[in-house]
């Protein structure tokens, strides 16, 4: 009669070696406790589904690391240092083929980023796997990065590269064809592995005026950006930081430079920084090893976002962004 | 170009109404900031799916309560008063039919329980609806109720009554006959909307040794209980408080005790309470309008708790809990 079910058993022999965190107290209770100690805590929550986030056959370490490295993304695009996550599995079934590495993932991740894991929940499902997961920051009281902070003479600022991740998904699904094995698996490995900008959260609690992470598709996170914040922007779409590959993708008409700002899963950081403070995010980001590129200004107005060649010639875009509904 | 896409106007649509602290933005942000000002944060996360904890002919209003509740349940049973939520839905489409009453029923909980929606993130899936919810509470700094603290010589005590949920669910299912339409609706009832007893966290955090919330069937629960705290039980069967309801299907035939105390979904407390502090936690839960029951006493040892009929003969269960895998 004391057999512990399924489930605890598979939280019991994956889950609790990740809950290092005292609060988690092993995962043995129904919750888990955050002391905040004067800071204020920033939560943020999102879910990856099969088949629309990553895909059936990606490795199950992968798949774990993009669920938790989605909300870490957050997190840094907020000013915020990771403090803990808590996790939603929906599994159709508990297959420790899948399972084990799946946790060996996540605990590596875990441990790299210093967030532990605090609780969660194990449910089953017909449908597509899901992750859930809901992750806390830590920042000073009244001192998270909003996005609706932009004004009129700051700069637009990215980092890393864009639309490396929806060129690998393109690859994968078979869309796009890519010979060098190199490239291929650098761009799919953006798409699997998402590669938040951890590194670059107290530049951006310093010195943005206000930010957001790029998940939807840079220009349609850019325009949501700018509403929020009741602001325009021009921008040069020459700056746009492009990998090599998918500038060279760009120019043999493979893709477009649509697809490239409008495909998502970027997970990399759009902000927007004051003039007079952006040599000192830009030597931050350097001193913290990421790459960061003014792409335009942000401008008085409420129109959208314009968008220009290197002729000063509009672009306009089909589509923006990616929509689940 | 500055249409928003249909998630963002599903959000706004929506969920805003219901996002009233100021650490929610108006759901206009990535992250959500909750201060915790000199309390512990309690975390608690429960998932809930169609055709496990649903039905997906269930009425949105009662799914979104559920969903809810079964996580204010875990908050009353560590003591917590509610502070907030987060909200993972994975639809398969975005049903304005379906999506106006479910979060007219979130919020009308998230009002009667001062627990606003701090944010959340919507996906699409081919699978059963999932609703996960992460809500946060309040205790003062190291106070949570621990499920491990049992000892010796503590009182067994539970609130409300156990086994409606589950016959609730047999009567959806077809799977057990009631004919008198009040009572078929007061057991459907308690099995779609839980009542998490939060009036009664504050007399659980002032009083309880240990407790938890039972939502996986009694007799499991508590033997996860008795082994967290390295203790066992002996319980009176007859003290077992059942609704009339159950009592009469027991007697009748149509169900068995053993259903009652392992079907799962009853999200009452579970808690033990030293002999000497009983009677102040039974005279605050009267004020709280909750019936609280003692129906057992928890004794030294590592053996499974034992259950005992009216003439002291020990009972035998089968099968104590719900497990998914």
């Amino acid at each position: 009669m004391t057999t512990a079910s399924g489930e605890d058993n598979l939280i019991a022999r994956y889950f609790k070696p990740l809950a290092t965190d005292p609060g988690a107290f092993g995962l043995t209770d129904d919750a888990a406790v955050l002391a905040a100690s004067g800071s204020d805590l920033v939560v943020t929550t999102d879910a990856i589904v099969e088949g629309v986030h990553f895909l059936g056959d990606d490795p199950p370490e992968t798949i774990a690391k993009k669920a938790l490295r989605v909300n870490l993304s957050d997190l840094a695009a907020k000013g915020a240092v990771p403090a803990g996550f808590v996790l939603t599995l929906a599994l159709r079934d508990a297959d420790e083929n899948w399972l084990a590495p799946f946790a060996r993932g996540l605990g590596d991740d875990a441990t790299a980023f210093q967030c532990p894991l605090l609780g969660g929940d194990t449910v089953s499902t017909s449908g597509p796997v899901m992750i859930s997961i809901t992750a806390f920051g830590k920042v000073p009281p009244d001192e998270m990065v909003r996005r609706n902070r932009a004004e009129p003479g700051d700069r637009v600022v990215l980092s890393g590269t864009i639309g490396d991740a929806a060129l690998g998904l393109a690859v994968l699904a078979g869309r796009v064809a890519v010979d060098d094995p190199a490239v291929r698996e650098a761009l799919i490995g953006r798409y699997r592995v998402p590669q938040p900008r951890v590194g670059l959260a107290e530049a951006v609690r310093k010195y943005a005026r206000s930010a957001m992470d790029v998940s939807d598709g840079l220009a349609g996170d850019l325009a949501k950006l700018c509403a929020a914040s009741g602001v325009s922007a021009v921008l040069d779409a020459s700056f746009v930081p492009l990998s090599s590959a998918v500038r060279e993708l760009v120019v043999r008409g493979k893709t477009s430079f649509e697809t490239a700002v409008s495909g998502g899963d970027d997970y990399e950081i759009l902000c927007t920084i004051p003039e007079d403070r952006f040599e000192a995010f830009a030597q931050a980001a350097r001193g913290a090893g990421v790459v960061v590129t003014p792409i335009g200004a942000v401008v008085a107005g409420k129109m959208a976002p314009r968008w220009l060649d290197g002729n000063g010639e509009e672009i306009v875009f089909r589509r923006i962004s990616y929509s689940h509904f």
